[in-house]
């Protein structure tokens, strides 16, 4: 029988489709991927080719002639960062706001091929550092309500640029999905006096079947109600509601826990596009001790249809458990 | 400067990018269609191959040989309609309900290449009577908590047959995206004393920018706040939560809208790929004074990336007043 699972922290319902489920293999990657070189004349992001990016925020290492990260505004930004935020009501039915905020582009590496995989430990390092960083910035300017990091890898995750990038928005307002998901952390602390990401990841620890790695600061699992294979939380151990408290030690430890899992996933499903979203408090709540930062990665192995647009409903045709299994038993490179 | 739009009705936010904003002949498909036969020997919809499908529920006409269209359950289906609706909670953080529902197929027409566009005004009546017959089936079983119904156009909305058809299904639980809805609904009824759908509607209709077509008793408008290009709304004229309290002239009357607003679509646009979905109260909330039911159309014109994923949030890269005025402009054969 096929079986509906509630996701305690955000309410959501999930059907774990039986009649459906496909085997972790059925999940492989069946394009052939073509060779991507390391180097491409024209990409934009690629050493040498730096005076086609608008003006760089910064880099790492800082000043360096030769860089393994960059940080700049994003060329087709969504936002500008050039106003204020002033919101008008026009005719009761109609609010509008100016678009203001920041839409950066994170190079992660200088190689057109830099991807995850790929990338030594310092590299990675660079990587979650510049996050962090960038985070902390847009965090400062009085417009920013909420910050969203990204990663869209692959076409069906809409990567429109191959070479590997992150996204990070600065919003002027919090998006009602956030304030819901808030909402519901907040009844839970209400009725049990604990955060329900610090219940849920102590709970799955104990059960352990769905734990995929468990690291010094982190615990990376597939969570009991996954809205779609391979759904993949990355849950720090100390309680934060922000990412932007993120200590040195914490970001070496995610660092090494996310080229673990992402390798996983490319070795195990070969190369899979998906998406990686570091989902955090609003600026607004950064001390609160009923929300908890995480990063929620998606692999895009299916389609979204009519089902779910009305009913934000996911339809699961995989058991949490077995992708959990099939992506502990992924061996990778050292 | 892009433009943030509020959804009064939902109050979600959705960013009108301007510096990416395209014309609505850029979103034309570029796809070569290739030309769809009206019959296939082995498709299980096509007219001859009613033992292909599960038993059949109903077809109109009523026990015809010949048949407009057949209702059966999905053989693929999501949910089983055999068992009980046990909710159970696990170790604190796990509840589950057993998968029990009604998940069903309405095959639109007996030709393998009968799509809306195609369809005799007798056909599309026969079609809006299939799906409020099965609402009303459905919605009578105890165990029902809401339902839904939807169709996939094409690969991008997420189809796996090509016989055009729709599905509608009747889950135990209500989603936790209908809730918050409905709550919105609820709040804005609250404040102002009266249905925002209503406002939104007659709104709409004084200021005409965004209206596409207005029938006796439905309007179809690119809401304010669209979430994606050529989104569109069908809404009733007379207040009503549930799609089940359509009256046999409504039903004539949307059958008539709805062939006008997919055909304006499929020849200004070139047949893009759509789904659109029966967005109503949960069967619990039938009479209720503050939500409204109503067709939501939404073109799969561009790709949800991170950013969607993470937020909620869309970003629509064109103009709801500019959609409108394209819509009202393409011409369709009577």
């Amino acid at each position: 029988m096929p079986e509906l699972r509630q996701n305690v922290a955000t309410r959501e319902w999930v059907i774990i489709s039986t009649e459906r489920a496909k085997r972790p293999e059925d999940f492989k990657n069946k394009k052939v991927k073509k060779d991507v070189p390391s180097h491409i004349d024209s990409c934009p992001f690629c050493t040498g080719n730096e005076t086609l990016t608008p003006p760089e925020l910064f880099r790492i290492p800082d000043n360096a002639p030769s860089w393994s990260v960059r940080v700049t505004p994003n060329k087709f930004a969504a936002l500008t960062d050039v106003g204020n935020k002033d919101v008008w009501k026009l005719n009761g039915i109609m609010s509008k706001a100016n678009g203001v905020g920041h839409h950066d582009v994170i190079i992660d590496s200088p190689r057109h091929n830099g991807y995850i995989p790929t990338l030594t430990s310092t590299d990675m390092n660079n990587l979650f550092s510049a996050y962090v960083r960038r985070f902390k910035e847009v965090s400062q300017d009085p417009r920013t309500e909420h910050v969203i990091i990204f990663k869209n890898h692959g076409k069906n995750a809409g990567t429109s640029l191959e070479h590997p990038h992150t996204q990070i928005v600065a919003l002027p307002v919090v998006p009602s999905h956030v304030r819901q998901r808030i909402e519901e952390a907040m009844q839970y602390y209400d009725s049990h006096g604990q955060c329900v990401f610090c219940t849920i990841r102590d709970e799955e620890l104990k059960l352990s079947d769905r734990v995929i790695h468990d690291s010094e600061h982190f615990t990376a699992l597939v969570p009991y109600a996954a809205y779609s294979p391979f759904n993949i939380w990355v849950i720090p151990k100390r309680h934060a509601a922000s990412f932007g408290d993120i200590s040195q030690n914490e970001i070496s430890d995610l660092a090494k826990i996310m080229k673990i899992i992402i390798s996983k996933l490319h070795f195990g499903l070969d190369d899979p596009d998906y998406n990686y979203i570091i989902r955090t408090v609003p600026v607004g709540g950064c001390n609160s001790k009923y929300f908890h930062w995480y990063i929620d990665i998606v692999p895009r192995l299916t389609k979204m249809a009519g089902f779910e647009l009305g009913t934000g409903m996911f339809i699961n045709v995989s058991l949490p458990e077995e992708n959990a299994a099939f992506l502990r038993s992924v061996k990778i490179p050292d």
